[in-house]
C-alpha cells in the first residue's frame, strides 16, 4: 500500500495493547516500520482481543523471549504502571537497543525508568499528544497520529542517534515532533492536556451530585455546552488518576492559577463588570482561530459533529 | 419538498439575525411553517447580509409596519438587549399575537418583557438548546434546533392555546419541547450551559497568560484536551457577557459547588488519594454513555472530528 515506507527497526515490540498501543502497532503495521513487530499486554484477555482483531503485530505471551531480541521496545501503559513494568523488562534490553514510552508524564517516569537500563542501552522518553476518549485495543487506529504532535524528551547524555532514529519513526507514522527537557513537558501539558482533564472530570462530577437538577435534565440539556465536557471526563479512569499522582506538582501549580482566574471571574459577575467578562471572552476567539490554523483543529462548527 | 409543513402562522417577524435568529429563518422557511415570514435585526449591514444570502425571510427595514401586522414575533438578540428591544416592539404588537424570545436566561426576560405587554396579547418565553461557536446570519443553517430540546417557560396565568402554538411550532423545527418554570430553567442552564462556557472561557485565558508556556505551545499541544474547551470559549461575547450578567445568582450558586468539588479534587491529588481520584473519573463515564444514548451526542469518538 501506498503508506508503505523502508523499515526502520529488525524487530519492534510494544507493550501494553490499549488505545495508544494498539494504534501504534496498526500505524507501524501499516507502513512497514518494522521487519517483525510484537505485541504484548499483561491482561491475558487484552492479549486475546488483539489477536482476535489483528492489530497488525504478533501478539505474545511472554516477555522474556521478544524483549531480549527487539531493537525497539515501546513501554504503552498508564504510568503508573511504568516502573513495575520497566523493572521487568530493563534486564531483558539487548546492547544497541532503545526503550521508548508514551507516558503523559515524563519526570517520573524517567526517575524510575533510568536507573534500570543496561550498559549500551538508550531510554528515549517520548510522549505522543493524541488519542480519544475511548480505551482497549478494539478503539485503536492506524491514523492516530497523523498530524498530531509526539514530545520526546531526552535524558541527559542521551544518545543522539537512538533520538534521531525514534524521531523517524514517529515522523513516519505521521506526527511532527518536538524535543523539549522534561521537566518543561510536564508544565506544559499540564496546562494543554492535565488541568483540561481535570476540570472536566470536575464539572460532571458537580452535576451528577446537584439535588434541584435532576440527571434526566443534565442529560438532555447538555447540548448547551455540558456534553463537550464529557468527552475527556469519559477517558481512561486509571491512566488519569496515574498523571495525577505523578505530575502532582506541576498539576497543583497550574490549578492553582487556573483557580485564580476563576476567582477573579466571580468577582466580575458578583460586582456586575460586564466589561471586564466581554474583554476576556473576545480575547478566547482568537486562540481557537489559532489552533485551526496550526492544523491541530476542525474548522467545521460544532467540531463537525453529525448527528446527536 | 418533504419538509414542508402545513403554515402554522400567517406572519411570523424575527428580530435578531444572528446564529439563532437566521437558523429559525431558514428552518421556518424550509416546512412551510408560516405563509409570510420577516426578518429584522438593528445592524443595516447584518440585514445587508442577510439579504446577500438569502436566510429565507423577506428582510425589512423597519419593525412598525411588519411587527403590527404579525402573528407571531420572536426576539432572538442577547439577553441584555431585551428590555430596549421589547420596549420597541410590545406596543406594536396586535391583540390576539404572540411575542416569543429565544434567550438563555429566562426570569430577567420575563421581568423586563412582560410589564411591557398590550392586553390580549401572549408572551411564551423560550429557548432553544442549540448552538454552535459561530456568530452572523451566515453561520445558521435550518436543521439547527432537529433532536434538540426547547424549553418554554409559561408566565403565569398564560394563554394555553399560544403556548400550544409555539409548542408546535418548534416540533415542527425538529425540537422536543418541555415547559418548567423560570426560575428552575435558570439554574438547570447555569449547570448545562453557563458553567461550562465560564470554565471554558477560563482555562483558555489562563493559558493565554501563562509565562513559562510559550502561545506556541499551547497551541501546538492542545490535542491533549486543551482544545475541545477552546470551541465553547469562541461563542459570541457580548451573548455569553449577558447571560452571566442576567443569571448571576444560578451561575454564582452553581460556580460555587463547582469550586468547591474542585478543592476537594486538589486535596486528593496533594494527599496521594488516587482511589479517590479513581472512584469519581470512573463514574463520569456513565454520564456521557446517556447523554450518547439520550440522542444528544455524537457516538462517534472524538466527536467524529475529520482533519485537525
Amino acid at each position: 500500500m501506498s503508506d508503505k515506507q523502508e523499515a526502520l527497526f529488525e524487530n519492534i515490540v510494544v507493550i501494553g495493547l490499549g488505545l495508544i498501543g494498539s494504534s501504534l502497532t496498526r500505524g507501524i503495521k501499516q507502513r512497514g516500520l518494522a521487519v517483525h513487530l510484537f505485541g504484548y499486554d499483561g491482561s491475558a484477555k487484552v492479549r486475546q482481543e488483539a489477536r482476535d482483531i489483528d492489530i497488525g503485530a504478533q501478539i505474545v505471551d511472554e516477555l522474556a523471549p521478544t524483549v531480549s531480541k527487539a531493537d525497539l521496545v515501546i513501554l504503552a501503559v498508564p504510568v503508573g504502571a511504568m516502573a513495575n513494568l520497566a523493572a521487568q523488562v530493563c534486564p531483558l534490553i539487548k546492547p544497541g537497543a532503545i526503550l521508548s514510552d508514551v507516558g503523559s508524564v515524563k519526570q517520573s517516569i524517567i526517575e524510575a525508568v533510568s536507573p534500570l537500563m543496561p550498559e549500551n542501552t538508550h531510554f528515549v522518553p517520548g510522549h505522543p499528544v493524541a488519542g480519544t476518549e475511548f480505551s482497549g485495543p478494539s478503539s485503536g487506529f492506524g491514523h492516530l497520529f497523523e498530524d498530531r504532535w509526539c514530545i520526546l524528551t531526552p535524558v541527559e547524555g542521551g544518545d543522539q542517534q537512538a533520538i534521531n532514529s525514534l524521531k523517524l519513526l514517529w515522523q513516519q507514522l505521521g506526527s511532527q515532533v518536538e524535543c523539549m527537557s522534561a521537566a518543561h513537558h510536564d508544565i506544559v501539558l499540564a496546562i494543554t492536556s492535565h488541568i483540561p482533564h481535570l476540570i472536566a472530570y470536575n464539572i460532571v462530577g458537580t452535576a451528577a451530585d446537584l439535588e434541584d437538577v435532576t440527571k434526566s435534565e443534565v442529560i438532555k440539556f447538555s447540548a448547551g455546552g455540558f456534553r463537550d465536557f464529557t468527552r475527556i471526563a469519559a477517558s481512561d479512569p486509571v491512566m488519569w488518576r496515574d498523571v495525577f499522582m505523578n505530575n502532582k506538582e506541576a498539576v497543583l501549580e497550574m490549578l492553582g492559577r487556573f483557580t485564580e482566574d476563576l476567582t477573579q471571574l466571580q468577582r466580575h459577575i458578583r460586582r456586575d463588570d460586564g466589561q471586564a467578562l466581554q474583554d476576556l471572552f473576545s480575547r478566547t476567539r482568537a486562540i481557537r482561530r489559532s489552533i485551526v490554523e496550526a492544523g491541530q483543529e476542525t474548522q467545521e462548527a460544532d467540531f463537525g459533529r453529525t448527528k446527536g
